[in-house]
């Protein structure tokens, strides 16, 4: 070729990994591939289950840091806003156009708390967690000198012993002085039982669960008797969210893998002891076969650089005759004692863990039958501060 | 503060981790910091290392993927060029002015040929590996039509298991190809014994070394017969570069993470069972304390996307009261028996493996004597196709 093809302003190879138009088996690898049809079948499959539950649906950003997709959840999933952990991501998704953001988590730094209170001028509706006093007071003050609004859940820790006040009378406490605060509004409850998400049987889940309704449940009623109401109880991730949908208690549902996948998730059981399945994987990571100089194992374009492994290594879609087996920097070891494979062979990735995984590329290629349909760019990728 | 601060047009916070100038402490966390005394002895122990033992040094990029630092290894570290392990780190490098690259590593893709084979045209000397004959084929028709030409490098499989060669005859014979083929200079030879570098001891080191050794001696040697001579007979690591120094073979050296180091190098011991301890740790991941409700645990705002965890746990750089337990995507868990920090604190982490905790950043904010002296883009981030 000649002339080294372009997508708006954006040289293929170098600063892209595909063109829209383009089959699948010409992409640069590796690169993450979004399978669009179920994609939007997640979208979907979570969208109606929230309906008929009758609960909100608040998914997490925190999984795909894309405005695209947050904007997809929001338009077409039945969202009513999303979550994100960070000050960073909110201003991404803020700039590009969300307008209802839960920062599920706590903020303490002086400019981040400034950055925080400055984003409601963007006309964007800002929710922020809370486990200390001190915290307040300093929200607050960053409410007050930027002339905003800032809503306030109080975390509580429901289990995870992460972050998070005690449930009952001290979560009660904090929420009565952020109800006091000028500059603030006191919203709800967040309440994310994280331990009990990648349990891989249903009774552990649920025990963990029913734990945490009870902690949420003795917190609202010690709310009640003070006169304070919750716009928000939110928690429930990928893993459990049936048990927060059922339990009477929660309202905001705050999944965010469900959209994706990823093969941690690919081994959590239902109550029958069989993969959950409500959702499809969607989300890979697209290798090629780069050296098969040894019979039995091919090489392969995708390692740690492309992917966490914090979850344990990807899994070949669609294939039980080769195995990913390891990887170092830059390469991935597949297991193909058929020698099945050659050089310039595509595989399918399953990531391990995806939202790490989503967070060292740029874009998502979406493919719809074997061809590229647009790329989507991981707006806040890297926005960790 | 009623403006938000600026450099260089990049908002501090949603753009950049901090300011020239800033104080240590008002960095915007969690983000990478190189101490810049730190990272200059490291360049200068390498550099002087290598005049006295009369070998070359190439050190590898793929560990920093930075213009900056890679100028600043070729400008004053002695380095005659570096090796990076992708067509797109290439690009980026000679598009910033690195005049002299070795991709160390085998490129199959068409478009990825077509694109390294346009590099010279940058006034980039381009080194490739080549491990199958079809692959000089391949790289002989990219070079004669971008009317280029490309050295190729025989990999060798020397040990690691992963691509390369068979040592001797079948390298032998690749290399001959090389030199007959139109576009393609044969360069020498890629030998890096990847699985030696972070084995603990400095005998298995020695003994898997003394292996790749005898394995590039008897290909030389083959090759001698034959009448082809090596430009560059290339390998080493930061775990081994003083056997391959002293190997009488090698001639070129490619140490990579000597430059930053991390908690796993800390743990590769010299021949007295001691942390090699010729390089300091010069790269840190800067984090605070965003919660501490717990009297015995401070929650820590540097979590999975902000590192690889591939290699273990990061290390509390000069503190040996708290320790970093584990981590979940956006928190980490520092274990504070004596309840010793407070929200807010700042801790500097050593990175379990800095390589891939590299390509989750885009800036490096370099500190001198406590105070921000500058800040260099990762430039290369996330250039894995």
């Amino acid at each position: 070729m000649d002339t080294v093809p372009m997508f708006e302003g954006y040289q293929v190879g170098y600063d892209i990994p595909a063109l829209p138009g383009m089959p699948e088996s010409a992409i640069q690898t590796p690169c993450l591939v979004v399978d669009h049809d179920a994609f939007f079948r997640n979208l979907d499959v979570l969208r109606r289950f929230c309906a008929s539950h009758q609960v909100r649906l608040r998914p997490h950003a925190k999984t795909h840091r894309s405005v695209d997709i947050a904007l997809h959840q929001i338009q077409t999933g039945g969202a009513c806003g999303v979550c994100c952990q960070k000050v960073s991501e909110a201003e991404v998704l803020a700039h590009g156009g969300v307008k209802d953001i839960l920062v599920s988590n706590e903020v303490r730094d002086p400019l981040k708390l400034d950055r925080l209170a400055r984003i409601p001028k963007l006309g964007t509706r800002i929710i922020v967690c809370a486990d200390d006093p001190e915290n307040v007071d300093e929200l607050s003050e960053a409410a007050q000198h930027n002339g905003t609004t800032i809503e306030v859940l109080v975390e509580i820790d429901c289990g995870a012993g992460r972050c998070g006040a005690t449930p009952g009378r001290e979560a009660a406490d904090l929420a009565a002085l952020i109800a006091r605060a000028p500059g603030l509004v006191f919203a709800g409850l967040q309440a994310y039982q994280g331990s009990a998400q990648h349990k891989k049987t249903f009774e552990e889940r649920k025990s963990l669960l029913d734990s945490a309704v009870r902690m949420v449940s003795s917190t609202v009623t010690e709310l009640e008797h003070r006169g304070l109401r919750c716009d928000i109880i939110g928690g429930g991730g990928t893993g459990t969210y049936p048990l927060e949908a059922a339990s009477g208690v929660f309202n905001e549902l705050q999944c965010g893998s469900y959209i994706f996948m990823d093969a941690d998730y690919n081994r959590v059981l239902d109550p029958g002891g069989k993969p959950m399945g409500a959702f499809d994987n969607a989300l890979f990571i697209l290798t090629s076969v780069m050296s098969h100089v040894k019979n039995d194992r091919a090489i392969v374009d995708a390692g740690l650089k492309v992917q966490s492994v914090d979850s344990g290594m990807p899994v070949v879609s669609g294939r039980t005759d080769v195995e990913y087996l390891k990887c170092s920097d830059e390469h991935g070891v597949v297991a193909d004692p058929a020698c099945a494979l050659k050089v310039g062979d595509k595989l399918r990735l399953i990531p391990g863990h995806c939202d790490p995984t989503c967070n060292v590329h740029d874009w998502y290629v979406v493919v719809r039958n074997g061809m590229v349909e647009t790329l989507w760019p991981v707006s806040a990728r890297g926005r960790s501060y």
